[in-house]
Protein backbone atom coordinates (compact mmCIF):
# COMPACT_ATOMS: atom_id res chain seq x y z
CA UNK A 1 0.00 0.00 0.00
CA UNK A 2 2.61 2.40 -1.05
CA UNK A 3 1.03 5.55 -1.53
CA UNK A 4 3.17 6.77 -4.52
CA UNK A 5 1.70 6.05 -7.88
CA UNK A 6 4.73 7.20 -10.06
CA UNK A 7 5.85 4.51 -12.16
CA UNK A 8 9.00 2.02 -11.05
CA UNK A 9 10.75 -0.63 -13.30
CA UNK A 10 8.87 -3.43 -11.52
CA UNK A 11 5.88 -5.21 -12.72
CA UNK A 12 2.59 -4.84 -11.21
CA UNK A 13 0.19 -7.65 -11.33
CA UNK A 14 -3.18 -8.21 -10.69
CA UNK A 15 -6.41 -10.29 -10.70
CA UNK A 16 -9.61 -9.87 -10.53
CA UNK A 17 -12.29 -12.12 -8.14
CA UNK A 18 -16.03 -11.95 -9.51
CA UNK A 19 -18.06 -13.01 -6.87
CA UNK A 20 -22.07 -13.38 -7.58
CA UNK A 21 -24.77 -16.62 -8.63
CA UNK A 22 -25.97 -14.37 -10.65
CA UNK A 23 -22.88 -14.10 -13.13
CA UNK A 24 -23.05 -17.83 -13.29
CA UNK A 25 -26.72 -18.09 -13.78
CA UNK A 26 -26.63 -15.55 -16.75
CA UNK A 27 -29.09 -13.40 -15.21
CA UNK A 28 -27.08 -10.65 -15.04
CA UNK A 29 -24.09 -10.09 -17.60
CA UNK A 30 -21.12 -9.04 -16.16
CA UNK A 31 -19.55 -5.05 -16.71
CA UNK A 32 -17.07 -5.19 -14.37
CA UNK A 33 -14.29 -7.11 -15.96
CA UNK A 34 -13.54 -5.23 -19.12
CA UNK A 35 -13.65 -1.68 -17.12
CA UNK A 36 -11.71 -3.27 -14.56
CA UNK A 37 -9.03 -4.67 -17.24
CA UNK A 38 -9.07 -1.46 -18.99
CA UNK A 39 -8.42 0.91 -15.90
CA UNK A 40 -5.81 -0.91 -14.82
CA UNK A 41 -3.81 -1.56 -18.39
CA UNK A 42 -4.26 2.43 -17.91
CA UNK A 43 -2.59 2.34 -14.80
CA UNK A 44 0.22 0.20 -15.65
CA UNK A 45 -1.19 -2.47 -13.73
CA UNK A 46 -1.01 -6.00 -15.52
CA UNK A 47 -4.64 -7.54 -14.88
CA UNK A 48 -3.28 -11.47 -15.19
CA UNK A 49 -6.08 -13.79 -14.38
CA UNK A 50 -9.98 -13.68 -13.87
CA UNK A 51 -12.24 -15.88 -11.51
CA UNK A 52 -15.60 -15.78 -11.49
CA UNK A 53 -17.35 -17.71 -8.24
CA UNK A 54 -20.56 -18.24 -6.69
CA UNK A 55 -21.81 -17.15 -3.50
CA UNK A 56 -19.98 -19.86 -1.73
CA UNK A 57 -18.10 -19.37 1.26
CA UNK A 58 -15.48 -22.17 0.58
CA UNK A 59 -15.43 -21.41 -3.43
CA UNK A 60 -14.66 -17.65 -2.34
CA UNK A 61 -11.94 -18.56 0.49
CA UNK A 62 -10.14 -20.91 -2.14
CA UNK A 63 -10.19 -18.39 -4.99
CA UNK A 64 -9.42 -15.44 -2.84
CA UNK A 65 -6.29 -17.38 -1.21
CA UNK A 66 -4.87 -18.53 -4.60
CA UNK A 67 -4.84 -15.12 -6.31
CA UNK A 68 -3.82 -13.17 -3.19
CA UNK A 69 -0.18 -15.27 -2.92
CA UNK A 70 -0.46 -15.08 -6.60
CA UNK A 71 -0.58 -11.69 -7.69
CA UNK A 72 0.29 -7.77 -6.14
CA UNK A 73 -3.29 -6.87 -5.91
CA UNK A 74 -6.67 -8.76 -5.95
CA UNK A 75 -10.07 -7.29 -7.15
CA UNK A 76 -13.18 -8.56 -5.91
CA UNK A 77 -16.73 -7.09 -7.09
CA UNK A 78 -19.65 -8.51 -5.53
CA UNK A 79 -21.22 -9.64 -2.71
CA UNK A 80 -20.77 -6.99 -0.07
CA UNK A 81 -24.52 -5.87 0.00
CA UNK A 82 -27.62 -6.01 3.02
CA UNK A 83 -28.92 -9.40 2.01
CA UNK A 84 -27.77 -13.27 3.49
CA UNK A 85 -26.04 -13.44 0.20
CA UNK A 86 -23.83 -10.83 0.42
CA UNK A 87 -20.84 -12.91 2.28
CA UNK A 88 -18.02 -12.04 0.90
CA UNK A 89 -16.64 -9.59 3.61
CA UNK A 90 -17.16 -12.60 5.89
CA UNK A 91 -14.71 -15.23 3.34
CA UNK A 92 -12.22 -12.42 3.10
CA UNK A 93 -11.89 -12.05 7.24
CA UNK A 94 -11.53 -15.98 6.76
CA UNK A 95 -9.09 -16.39 3.73
CA UNK A 96 -6.97 -14.39 6.08
CA UNK A 97 -7.94 -15.49 9.58
CA UNK A 98 -8.45 -11.90 11.13
CA UNK A 99 -11.72 -11.26 12.74
CA UNK A 100 -14.53 -9.48 11.54
CA UNK A 101 -17.00 -6.83 13.53
CA UNK A 102 -19.22 -4.12 12.86
CA UNK A 103 -16.83 -1.29 11.92
CA UNK A 104 -17.45 2.37 13.44
CA UNK A 105 -16.16 4.15 10.56
CA UNK A 106 -18.88 2.34 8.31
CA UNK A 107 -21.32 2.74 11.12
CA UNK A 108 -21.03 6.36 10.77
CA UNK A 109 -20.82 6.94 6.91
CA UNK A 110 -23.76 4.76 6.55
CA UNK A 111 -25.52 6.68 9.62
CA UNK A 112 -25.21 9.80 7.64
CA UNK A 113 -26.32 9.07 3.88
CA UNK A 114 -29.40 7.21 5.88
CA UNK A 115 -30.24 10.53 7.49
CA UNK A 116 -30.63 11.94 4.22
CA UNK A 117 -32.48 9.62 2.31
CA UNK A 118 -34.54 8.22 5.16
CA UNK A 119 -33.60 4.57 5.58
CA UNK A 120 -33.17 2.45 8.53
CA UNK A 121 -30.06 1.32 10.30
CA UNK A 122 -31.36 -2.00 10.61
CA UNK A 123 -29.56 -5.16 11.28
CA UNK A 124 -29.63 -5.91 7.15
CA UNK A 125 -27.34 -2.48 6.65
CA UNK A 126 -25.52 -3.30 9.92
CA UNK A 127 -24.88 -6.47 7.63
CA UNK A 128 -22.82 -3.87 5.66
CA UNK A 129 -20.93 -1.99 8.12
CA UNK A 130 -18.75 -5.64 8.87
CA UNK A 131 -15.45 -5.23 8.13
CA UNK A 132 -12.37 -7.65 8.58
CA UNK A 133 -10.07 -5.96 11.06
CA UNK A 134 -7.18 -4.36 10.04
CA UNK A 135 -8.97 -3.01 6.57
CA UNK A 136 -9.10 0.40 5.47
CA UNK A 137 -12.28 1.23 3.80
CA UNK A 138 -12.92 1.96 0.66
CA UNK A 139 -15.70 4.75 0.88
CA UNK A 140 -17.62 5.82 -2.66
CA UNK A 141 -20.07 8.21 -2.97
CA UNK A 142 -22.68 6.79 -5.08
CA UNK A 143 -24.33 4.77 -2.33
CA UNK A 144 -22.04 5.49 0.82
CA UNK A 145 -22.02 2.05 1.66
CA UNK A 146 -18.20 0.98 1.76
CA UNK A 147 -15.91 -1.36 0.09
CA UNK A 148 -12.46 -1.99 2.29
CA UNK A 149 -8.99 -2.95 1.15
CA UNK A 150 -6.83 -5.76 3.59
CA UNK A 151 -3.73 -7.00 2.71
CA UNK A 152 -3.18 -6.80 -0.93
CA UNK A 153 -7.32 -7.43 -1.40
CA UNK A 154 -9.18 -4.53 -2.81
CA UNK A 155 -13.14 -5.71 -1.84
CA UNK A 156 -15.53 -3.77 -4.43
CA UNK A 157 -18.96 -3.33 -5.36
CA UNK A 158 -21.10 -5.52 -7.69
CA UNK A 159 -23.41 -2.70 -9.28
CA UNK A 160 -20.42 -1.00 -11.80
CA UNK A 161 -21.63 2.35 -10.95
CA UNK A 162 -20.60 1.99 -7.48
CA UNK A 163 -17.40 -0.06 -8.28
CA UNK A 164 -16.39 2.08 -10.62
CA UNK A 165 -16.31 5.10 -7.65
CA UNK A 166 -14.36 2.18 -5.23
CA UNK A 167 -12.17 1.99 -7.86
CA UNK A 168 -11.33 5.68 -8.79
CA UNK A 169 -10.99 5.92 -4.49
CA UNK A 170 -8.06 3.56 -4.61
CA UNK A 171 -6.50 4.14 -7.66
CA UNK A 172 -4.02 7.00 -6.22
CA UNK A 173 -2.65 4.74 -3.68
CA UNK A 174 -1.98 1.70 -5.81
CA UNK A 175 1.62 0.83 -6.85
CA UNK A 176 1.94 0.96 -10.25
CA UNK A 177 4.16 -0.16 -12.93
CA UNK A 178 5.66 0.97 -16.36
CA UNK A 179 2.46 1.28 -18.25
CA UNK A 180 2.34 -1.29 -21.06
CA UNK A 181 2.30 0.83 -24.87
CA UNK A 182 -0.16 -0.42 -27.46
CA UNK A 183 -0.25 -0.10 -30.93
CA UNK A 184 -2.64 -1.52 -33.48
CA UNK A 185 -2.15 -1.83 -37.25
CA UNK A 186 -4.73 -2.86 -39.55
CA UNK A 187 -3.97 -5.51 -41.77
CA UNK A 188 -6.22 -4.85 -44.63
CA UNK A 189 -5.63 -8.53 -45.28
CA UNK A 190 -7.07 -12.06 -43.43
CA UNK A 191 -5.76 -13.24 -40.38
CA UNK A 192 -4.52 -16.41 -41.99
CA UNK A 193 -2.49 -14.48 -44.98
CA UNK A 194 -0.55 -13.30 -42.74
CA UNK A 195 0.25 -15.81 -40.01
CA UNK A 196 2.96 -17.28 -40.83
CA UNK A 197 5.27 -13.44 -41.21
CA UNK A 198 3.52 -12.54 -38.22
CA UNK A 199 5.15 -15.27 -36.16
CA UNK A 200 8.48 -14.62 -37.31
CA UNK A 201 8.05 -11.15 -36.43
CA UNK A 202 6.57 -12.42 -33.09
CA UNK A 203 9.88 -14.13 -32.42
CA UNK A 204 12.44 -11.37 -33.52
CA UNK A 205 10.66 -8.89 -31.32
CA UNK A 206 10.65 -11.39 -27.69
CA UNK A 207 9.86 -8.41 -25.69
CA UNK A 208 6.87 -7.30 -27.62
CA UNK A 209 3.62 -8.99 -27.15
CA UNK A 210 1.70 -9.11 -30.53
CA UNK A 211 -1.55 -10.34 -31.30
CA UNK A 212 -3.97 -10.98 -33.66
CA UNK A 213 -7.95 -10.21 -33.88
CA UNK A 214 -9.48 -11.00 -36.97
CA UNK A 215 -12.93 -8.63 -37.49
CA UNK A 216 -15.27 -7.92 -40.04
CA UNK A 217 -15.40 -5.24 -42.79
CA UNK A 218 -18.31 -4.22 -43.70
CA UNK A 219 -17.10 -3.13 -46.64
CA UNK A 220 -14.07 -4.87 -46.77
CA UNK A 221 -15.06 -8.18 -45.81
CA UNK A 222 -12.71 -10.33 -43.30
CA UNK A 223 -10.28 -8.17 -41.59
CA UNK A 224 -7.38 -8.53 -39.11
CA UNK A 225 -5.97 -6.48 -35.89
CA UNK A 226 -2.83 -6.79 -35.17
CA UNK A 227 -1.94 -5.05 -31.72
CA UNK A 228 1.49 -4.51 -30.18
CA UNK A 229 2.23 -4.34 -26.50
CA UNK A 230 5.37 -3.61 -24.80
CA UNK A 231 6.70 -1.46 -21.98
CA UNK A 232 9.91 -0.05 -24.28
CA UNK A 233 8.49 2.78 -26.90
CA UNK A 234 11.64 1.91 -29.22
CA UNK A 235 11.47 -1.61 -28.96
CA UNK A 236 7.30 -1.46 -29.62
CA UNK A 237 8.01 0.88 -32.59
CA UNK A 238 10.81 -1.57 -34.12
CA UNK A 239 8.00 -4.25 -34.02
CA UNK A 240 5.08 -1.96 -35.31
CA UNK A 241 8.05 -1.10 -38.12
CA UNK A 242 8.77 -4.42 -39.01
CA UNK A 243 4.86 -5.73 -39.09
CA UNK A 244 3.92 -2.95 -41.63
CA UNK A 245 7.00 -3.72 -43.97
CA UNK A 246 5.99 -6.77 -43.84
CA UNK A 247 2.32 -6.36 -44.86
CA UNK A 248 3.85 -4.53 -47.74
CA UNK A 249 5.78 -7.68 -48.96
CA UNK A 250 2.90 -9.95 -48.09
CA UNK A 251 -0.67 -8.48 -48.42
CA UNK A 252 -2.25 -10.33 -51.09
CA UNK A 253 -3.78 -7.61 -53.80
CA UNK A 254 -7.39 -7.16 -53.63
CA UNK B 1 -20.00 -37.92 -24.28
CA UNK B 2 -23.89 -39.41 -24.25
CA UNK B 3 -26.05 -38.77 -27.44
CA UNK B 4 -28.99 -38.11 -24.97
CA UNK B 5 -29.88 -34.89 -23.69
CA UNK B 6 -32.88 -36.19 -22.09
CA UNK B 7 -33.13 -34.66 -18.21
CA UNK B 8 -31.76 -36.70 -15.21
CA UNK B 9 -31.51 -36.25 -11.70
CA UNK B 10 -27.73 -35.96 -11.64
CA UNK B 11 -26.46 -32.59 -11.62
CA UNK B 12 -24.02 -31.58 -14.15
CA UNK B 13 -21.78 -28.84 -14.04
CA UNK B 14 -19.11 -27.21 -16.02
CA UNK B 15 -16.99 -24.40 -16.15
CA UNK B 16 -15.76 -21.82 -19.30
CA UNK B 17 -12.29 -20.86 -19.87
CA UNK B 18 -11.55 -17.70 -21.78
CA UNK B 19 -8.24 -17.54 -22.92
CA UNK B 20 -7.11 -14.36 -24.30
CA UNK B 21 -4.46 -11.41 -23.68
CA UNK B 22 -7.26 -9.24 -25.29
CA UNK B 23 -9.80 -9.72 -22.61
CA UNK B 24 -6.80 -9.10 -19.37
CA UNK B 25 -5.61 -6.02 -21.52
CA UNK B 26 -8.96 -4.62 -21.55
CA UNK B 27 -9.03 -4.59 -25.46
CA UNK B 28 -11.76 -6.75 -26.15
CA UNK B 29 -14.51 -6.96 -23.62
CA UNK B 30 -15.60 -10.34 -23.46
CA UNK B 31 -19.22 -11.47 -24.72
CA UNK B 32 -19.26 -15.37 -24.30
CA UNK B 33 -19.42 -15.61 -20.44
CA UNK B 34 -23.07 -14.20 -20.31
CA UNK B 35 -23.80 -15.58 -23.62
CA UNK B 36 -22.47 -19.15 -22.44
CA UNK B 37 -23.76 -18.58 -18.90
CA UNK B 38 -27.23 -18.40 -19.80
CA UNK B 39 -27.11 -20.79 -22.32
CA UNK B 40 -25.56 -23.72 -19.83
CA UNK B 41 -28.41 -22.37 -17.44
CA UNK B 42 -31.59 -23.22 -20.01
CA UNK B 43 -29.94 -26.47 -20.71
CA UNK B 44 -29.99 -27.56 -17.25
CA UNK B 45 -25.96 -27.12 -16.65
CA UNK B 46 -24.80 -25.94 -13.90
CA UNK B 47 -22.04 -23.34 -14.17
CA UNK B 48 -19.86 -23.08 -11.51
CA UNK B 49 -16.65 -21.17 -12.27
CA UNK B 50 -15.21 -18.88 -14.80
CA UNK B 51 -11.28 -18.25 -15.18
CA UNK B 52 -9.93 -15.85 -17.66
CA UNK B 53 -6.43 -16.04 -18.45
CA UNK B 54 -3.91 -15.40 -20.99
CA UNK B 55 -1.87 -16.52 -23.49
CA UNK B 56 0.48 -18.29 -21.86
CA UNK B 57 0.79 -22.25 -22.02
CA UNK B 58 1.49 -22.86 -18.13
CA UNK B 59 -1.76 -20.68 -17.56
CA UNK B 60 -3.76 -22.46 -19.62
CA UNK B 61 -2.68 -26.50 -18.89
CA UNK B 62 -2.80 -25.22 -15.20
CA UNK B 63 -5.81 -23.51 -15.50
CA UNK B 64 -7.34 -26.71 -17.99
CA UNK B 65 -6.26 -29.36 -15.02
CA UNK B 66 -7.86 -27.67 -12.08
CA UNK B 67 -11.32 -27.40 -14.41
CA UNK B 68 -11.10 -30.39 -16.22
CA UNK B 69 -10.65 -32.59 -12.92
CA UNK B 70 -13.77 -30.73 -11.28
CA UNK B 71 -16.34 -30.12 -13.74
CA UNK B 72 -18.51 -32.24 -15.71
CA UNK B 73 -17.54 -30.29 -18.67
CA UNK B 74 -15.18 -27.67 -19.49
CA UNK B 75 -15.92 -24.69 -22.26
CA UNK B 76 -12.75 -22.79 -23.38
CA UNK B 77 -12.92 -19.79 -25.66
CA UNK B 78 -10.79 -18.21 -27.63
CA UNK B 79 -6.96 -19.26 -29.26
CA UNK B 80 -7.66 -21.24 -31.93
CA UNK B 81 -6.79 -19.26 -35.06
CA UNK B 82 -3.91 -19.36 -37.53
CA UNK B 83 -1.42 -17.09 -36.08
CA UNK B 84 1.32 -17.45 -33.74
CA UNK B 85 -0.55 -16.24 -30.50
CA UNK B 86 -3.08 -19.82 -31.18
CA UNK B 87 -1.93 -22.02 -28.84
CA UNK B 88 -5.24 -23.37 -27.05
CA UNK B 89 -4.97 -26.44 -29.83
CA UNK B 90 -1.02 -27.42 -28.15
CA UNK B 91 -1.99 -26.55 -24.31
CA UNK B 92 -5.10 -28.92 -24.58
CA UNK B 93 -2.97 -31.29 -25.88
CA UNK B 94 -0.46 -30.83 -23.55
CA UNK B 95 -3.18 -31.13 -20.55
CA UNK B 96 -4.44 -34.12 -22.14
CA UNK B 97 -0.96 -35.63 -22.47
CA UNK B 98 -1.38 -36.49 -26.48
CA UNK B 99 -0.32 -36.01 -29.51
CA UNK B 100 -1.41 -33.48 -31.86
CA UNK B 101 -1.69 -33.22 -35.82
CA UNK B 102 -2.76 -31.85 -38.70
CA UNK B 103 -6.28 -33.76 -38.75
CA UNK B 104 -6.92 -34.79 -42.18
CA UNK B 105 -11.00 -34.19 -41.25
CA UNK B 106 -9.67 -30.38 -40.23
CA UNK B 107 -7.89 -30.16 -43.51
CA UNK B 108 -11.00 -31.14 -45.30
CA UNK B 109 -13.34 -28.64 -44.16
CA UNK B 110 -11.43 -25.85 -44.62
CA UNK B 111 -9.80 -26.87 -48.27
CA UNK B 112 -13.65 -26.89 -49.06
CA UNK B 113 -14.26 -23.04 -47.58
CA UNK B 114 -11.16 -21.88 -49.11
CA UNK B 115 -11.94 -23.58 -52.35
CA UNK B 116 -15.16 -21.11 -51.61
CA UNK B 117 -13.55 -17.80 -50.49
CA UNK B 118 -10.32 -18.22 -52.63
CA UNK B 119 -7.56 -18.46 -49.71
CA UNK B 120 -4.81 -20.13 -49.77
CA UNK B 121 -4.14 -23.30 -47.10
CA UNK B 122 -0.91 -22.08 -46.29
CA UNK B 123 1.17 -22.81 -43.50
CA UNK B 124 -0.82 -20.59 -41.18
CA UNK B 125 -4.56 -21.65 -42.07
CA UNK B 126 -2.65 -25.15 -41.51
CA UNK B 127 -1.87 -24.57 -38.13
CA UNK B 128 -6.00 -24.41 -37.58
CA UNK B 129 -6.21 -28.11 -38.70
CA UNK B 130 -4.06 -29.15 -35.31
CA UNK B 131 -6.23 -31.34 -33.24
CA UNK B 132 -5.19 -33.32 -30.48
CA UNK B 133 -5.55 -37.43 -30.63
CA UNK B 134 -9.27 -38.88 -29.97
CA UNK B 135 -10.87 -35.25 -30.02
CA UNK B 136 -14.15 -35.09 -32.71
CA UNK B 137 -14.06 -31.43 -34.32
CA UNK B 138 -16.92 -29.18 -33.54
CA UNK B 139 -17.78 -27.99 -36.77
CA UNK B 140 -19.40 -24.39 -37.24
CA UNK B 141 -20.81 -22.81 -40.58
CA UNK B 142 -19.19 -19.59 -40.05
CA UNK B 143 -15.71 -19.90 -40.50
CA UNK B 144 -15.57 -23.59 -41.11
CA UNK B 145 -12.24 -23.71 -38.80
CA UNK B 146 -13.10 -26.41 -36.65
CA UNK B 147 -13.23 -26.52 -32.35
CA UNK B 148 -12.88 -29.76 -31.17
CA UNK B 149 -14.11 -31.89 -28.10
CA UNK B 150 -11.68 -33.85 -26.42
CA UNK B 151 -12.63 -35.59 -23.12
CA UNK B 152 -14.75 -33.37 -21.30
CA UNK B 153 -13.25 -30.37 -22.58
CA UNK B 154 -15.00 -28.04 -25.24
CA UNK B 155 -12.67 -25.75 -27.81
CA UNK B 156 -14.39 -23.23 -29.29
CA UNK B 157 -13.70 -19.84 -31.24
CA UNK B 158 -13.34 -16.75 -28.90
CA UNK B 159 -15.10 -14.89 -31.77
CA UNK B 160 -18.99 -14.79 -30.61
CA UNK B 161 -20.89 -15.66 -33.50
CA UNK B 162 -18.07 -19.05 -34.15
CA UNK B 163 -18.47 -19.38 -30.60
CA UNK B 164 -22.11 -19.09 -30.63
CA UNK B 165 -22.45 -21.59 -33.89
CA UNK B 166 -20.24 -24.18 -32.08
CA UNK B 167 -22.21 -24.16 -28.80
CA UNK B 168 -25.42 -25.00 -31.07
CA UNK B 169 -23.86 -28.05 -32.55
CA UNK B 170 -22.14 -29.35 -28.85
CA UNK B 171 -25.59 -28.59 -27.23
CA UNK B 172 -27.11 -32.28 -28.42
CA UNK B 173 -24.36 -34.04 -27.77
CA UNK B 174 -24.27 -32.64 -24.14
CA UNK B 175 -25.35 -34.59 -20.80
CA UNK B 176 -28.15 -32.38 -19.31
CA UNK B 177 -29.31 -32.40 -15.75
CA UNK B 178 -32.99 -31.06 -13.99
CA UNK B 179 -33.00 -27.38 -15.32
CA UNK B 180 -33.09 -24.76 -12.41
CA UNK B 181 -36.23 -23.12 -12.72
CA UNK B 182 -36.43 -19.47 -11.95
CA UNK B 183 -38.69 -16.59 -10.56
CA UNK B 184 -37.97 -13.09 -9.92
CA UNK B 185 -39.95 -11.19 -7.72
CA UNK B 186 -39.83 -7.10 -7.70
CA UNK B 187 -39.64 -5.80 -4.33
CA UNK B 188 -40.39 -2.60 -4.62
CA UNK B 189 -38.23 -1.28 -1.69
CA UNK B 190 -34.99 -1.12 -1.21
CA UNK B 191 -33.08 -4.07 -0.35
CA UNK B 192 -31.85 -3.10 2.94
CA UNK B 193 -35.17 -2.94 4.23
CA UNK B 194 -36.09 -6.52 3.38
CA UNK B 195 -32.61 -8.32 3.87
CA UNK B 196 -33.13 -9.76 7.42
CA UNK B 197 -36.71 -11.53 6.89
CA UNK B 198 -35.61 -12.55 3.38
CA UNK B 199 -32.30 -13.94 4.95
CA UNK B 200 -35.09 -16.19 7.08
CA UNK B 201 -37.01 -17.30 4.17
CA UNK B 202 -33.76 -18.62 2.75
CA UNK B 203 -33.06 -20.37 5.46
CA UNK B 204 -36.41 -22.03 5.65
CA UNK B 205 -36.07 -22.74 1.94
CA UNK B 206 -32.73 -24.15 1.98
CA UNK B 207 -33.34 -25.83 -1.44
CA UNK B 208 -34.53 -22.87 -3.10
CA UNK B 209 -31.51 -20.34 -4.05
CA UNK B 210 -32.57 -16.87 -3.25
CA UNK B 211 -30.68 -13.74 -4.22
CA UNK B 212 -31.16 -10.54 -3.63
CA UNK B 213 -30.54 -7.31 -6.79
CA UNK B 214 -30.52 -4.16 -6.05
CA UNK B 215 -31.48 -2.08 -9.17
CA UNK B 216 -32.36 1.54 -9.71
CA UNK B 217 -35.78 2.59 -10.85
CA UNK B 218 -36.30 5.64 -12.80
CA UNK B 219 -39.62 6.77 -11.26
CA UNK B 220 -39.95 4.90 -8.01
CA UNK B 221 -35.32 4.85 -7.03
CA UNK B 222 -33.48 2.31 -5.42
CA UNK B 223 -35.62 -1.45 -5.55
CA UNK B 224 -34.61 -4.41 -5.25
CA UNK B 225 -35.75 -7.74 -7.45
CA UNK B 226 -35.70 -10.90 -5.30
CA UNK B 227 -34.21 -14.00 -7.37
CA UNK B 228 -35.31 -17.55 -6.36
CA UNK B 229 -34.23 -20.80 -8.35
CA UNK B 230 -34.71 -24.21 -8.00
CA UNK B 231 -34.71 -27.27 -9.03
CA UNK B 232 -38.16 -28.82 -7.82
CA UNK B 233 -41.32 -26.29 -8.94
CA UNK B 234 -42.60 -27.14 -6.04
CA UNK B 235 -40.04 -25.79 -3.67
CA UNK B 236 -39.69 -22.69 -5.93
CA UNK B 237 -43.58 -22.06 -5.60
CA UNK B 238 -43.91 -22.30 -1.81
CA UNK B 239 -40.38 -20.11 -1.29
CA UNK B 240 -41.85 -17.40 -3.64
CA UNK B 241 -45.27 -17.01 -1.62
CA UNK B 242 -42.97 -16.80 1.60
CA UNK B 243 -41.43 -13.88 0.08
CA UNK B 244 -44.25 -12.01 -1.55
CA UNK B 245 -46.17 -12.90 1.98
CA UNK B 246 -42.90 -11.24 3.83
CA UNK B 247 -42.82 -8.69 1.32
CA UNK B 248 -46.80 -7.29 2.21
CA UNK B 249 -45.70 -7.85 5.80
CA UNK B 250 -42.78 -5.62 5.81
CA UNK B 251 -42.23 -2.93 2.75
CA UNK B 252 -42.40 0.50 4.26
CA UNK B 253 -45.58 2.73 2.61
CA UNK B 254 -43.81 4.94 -0.29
Amino acid sequence: MTAASAPNATVVTAAVLVIGDEILSGRTKDKNIGYIAEYLTTLGIDLKEVRVVGDEEAEIVTALNALRARYTYVFTTGGIGPTHDDITAECVAKAFGVAINHDPRAIKVLSERLAQTGGELNEARMRMTRIPDGADLVNNKVSAAPGFWLGNVIVMAGVPTIMQAMLDEVAPKLRTGVRVLSETVRADCREGDIGTPLGEIAKAHAEVAIGSYPFFDEQRGPNTHVVLRARDPAKLAAAKTAVEEMLKRVRPAR
